[in-house]
């Protein structure tokens, strides 16, 4: 029902032909109850009321339930890929200042050493720290604290197996109300993979999927956000990308709010598809020290990362009454820094700074 | 001879009854040769050229002496701890912008599982990001780039026993010509100690050595600047304190150059007696799994301080040519994250915690 009232919204098309009667009759439901939610397709209790969320078709709503939703599907999908039956841990909080969330969290898995898929729904003042991270973006805002809300979905996951990527995603709804009263909206997110050795299948294979999803709403995004996510996911200081990227936007604000929602929603969900076949592929190669040692040193360039760049948790550490575990979640179970570490020259490990120091040009070879 | 001069040149008292021939003769051997230099008690061969160091008696000059002898100093004691001999590598390094340093690195030690003891003597362009840096704390600068000169020593100990506390301590002397031609010059610095679990007595001693070194100079220094440490060493997000503190002071500019100078040498020189002991109480203490699991989680508490909220490191990795690998030296070899980790009540680690969020007045209890 969700979906053919959102295609019905969306492409008023597929309506050719119907009688008017039969329009009005979808309009009815519509008013009355837009559509009837089964909570056992989430992962807990949504933070909006059920009431709302069946009543209304505001851009809110369908947010949070598109984010519920793949939430539900990449945790239940990660979870078909432990060997010995590991459950993600659920935790629905509150938010004092408004709004809430529900973070899912694998520790001690066999195949995901930790991971979180986390969903919030968050609304209230921002405080003068974040609005700042934001005009540093470009935004022209004020000085003081603006009313704000926010749906977002983000995810990271450490794998066990250093064979094995690690995977972030994040897809975000942003609404700002101005001074003057007027209110700015907005999307952002990306999916980028840190593998810790270099398969060039594998990569092949995530970015393929990535640019076909992308593809089906506009044939210059994935070149735009492909570039812009190896621009954003940069150690500046290291001279190196965090891993082989992906894609990355932020501020999409156009053509429409329902175009720009389409997009994200068709991002969000090739997630599973881009990722679970690369984690099957190698999850029970061998490994030894070496290989661990080497995970390790990279997930400490991903500490430094998420700790000194990062907007994401940048902007929620600055938000008041931010859930911090759930921010810092991002943060693997075990990192490692050697001084001066480079591995010797032609190995498989100097093969993956390669990649990382001379982003891959996947538009060009997808395309051919 | 370099005391003795200093000690001349601060208090000219001594000379009393000094016939004029003397006063002649120390002032022709000042200006012919003001020091000899033995490079054996160095680390390395200073950043300045050794007819230059012999010569003149700038501050500047002074300060990369003090410095070089506190690193080969604590250095030395350092090692004295290592049960099966380990020793510091020696890397001295050049800087094509202007300047350089040595930095002394230990891994893998018995006693020492990773530490870093750097000197640094640089002077180029300051770029407007490191400006902008300096213009948070108050100071009136321009937008764009400005001549400076920075001599200083940081040092960060990680020891494998969790009973041993992490040590840091830094102390710096800072030159930057404003627009306006006029040379502004300060000094900065501070030692803290970061245990993993928490000793009164140790505690006590650290503090007290501290107090004492400040007390030499002024009394007022030890409250100031054990709060200013308190209040710096504060990891916001967690609402905790990295450590249990020690001193901290930024932009000390009076009441002279030479009294500065004379403080943070002597604060300098109190690193030694305040920590080594501590060392040897407790490097072969017996721990399990448990405590190393502890300290590993509290150094992710480290990493997360020095990534987000150190000062230092971000002016590090915003100049450009910094040594990046001298600087990030003061990340853990491991670091753990756990989702909502929480010791249980009345345990050794959530007294360390009590501590950590209730700092310990040590003003009122060293004064009584």
């Amino acid at each position: 029902m969700f979906r053919a009232l959102q295609c019905f919204r969306s492409t008023g098309a597929v309506l050719v032909g119907a009688s008017l009667t039969t329009v009005l009759q979808i309009r009815k439901v519509h008013m009355e109850s837009v559509r009837k939610i089964n909570v056992a397709n989430f992962m807990a209790q949504p933070i909006t009321p059920i009431e709302t969320l069946e009543a209304s078709n505001d851009i809110r709503v369908r947010m949070e339930l598109m984010i519920m939703k793949i939430q539900h599907d990449f945790v239940r999908a990660l979870e078909g890929e432990e060997n010995f039956g590991k459950k993600f841990k659920v935790d629905r909080w509150e938010r004092n200042e408004g709004g809430g969330g529900i973070t899912c969290v694998i520790e001690g898995g066999d195949t995901f050493e930790k991971g979180g898929v986390n969903v919030s729904v968050v609304q209230g003042m921002l405080p003068p720290g974040a609005v700042q991270q934001m005009r540093a973006r470009g935004k022209k805002l004020g000085d003081g604290e603006l009313p704000f809300f926010a749906a977002g979905i983000s995810c990271v996951i450490h794998p066990r197996n250093p064979y094995v990527p690690t995977i972030h995603f994040n897809y975000r709804y942003f609404e700002l109300v101005e001074d003057d009263g007027s209110k700015m909206w907005w999307f952002g997110g990306g999916t980028d993979l840190t593998p810790y050795y270099y398969y060039e299948d594998d990569a092949e294979h995530f970015h393929k999927t990535l640019k076909e999803a992308c593809d089906v709403h506009d044939k210059k995004f994935y070149p735009k956000y492909k570039k812009w996510c190896d621009d954003y996911f940069t150690i500046t200081h290291r001279n190196e990308t965090r891993g082989i990227g992906g894609i990355f936007f932020d501020d999409v604000d156009s053509p429409s709010l329902e175009e720009c929602f389409q997009f994200v929603q068709t991002c969000a969900e090739s997630v599973k598809p881009s990722y679970i076949p690369i984690v099957r592929k190698h999850k029970n190669d061998n490994y030894g020290d070496r290989e661990r040692t080497w995970q390790l040193i990279r997930r400490g360039r991903y500490v430094e990362f998420n700790l000194i760049y990062d907007r994401g948790t940048k902007f929620g550490l600055y938000t008041p009454g931010s859930r911090v575990e759930s921010i810092l979640m991002s943060l693997p179970t075990l990192a490692r820094w050697e001084y001066m570490h480079e591995p010797e020259p032609d190995t498989d490990e100097a093969n993956l700074l390669k990649v990382t120091r001379n982003p891959v040009d996947w538009v060009s070879k997808l395309s051919s």
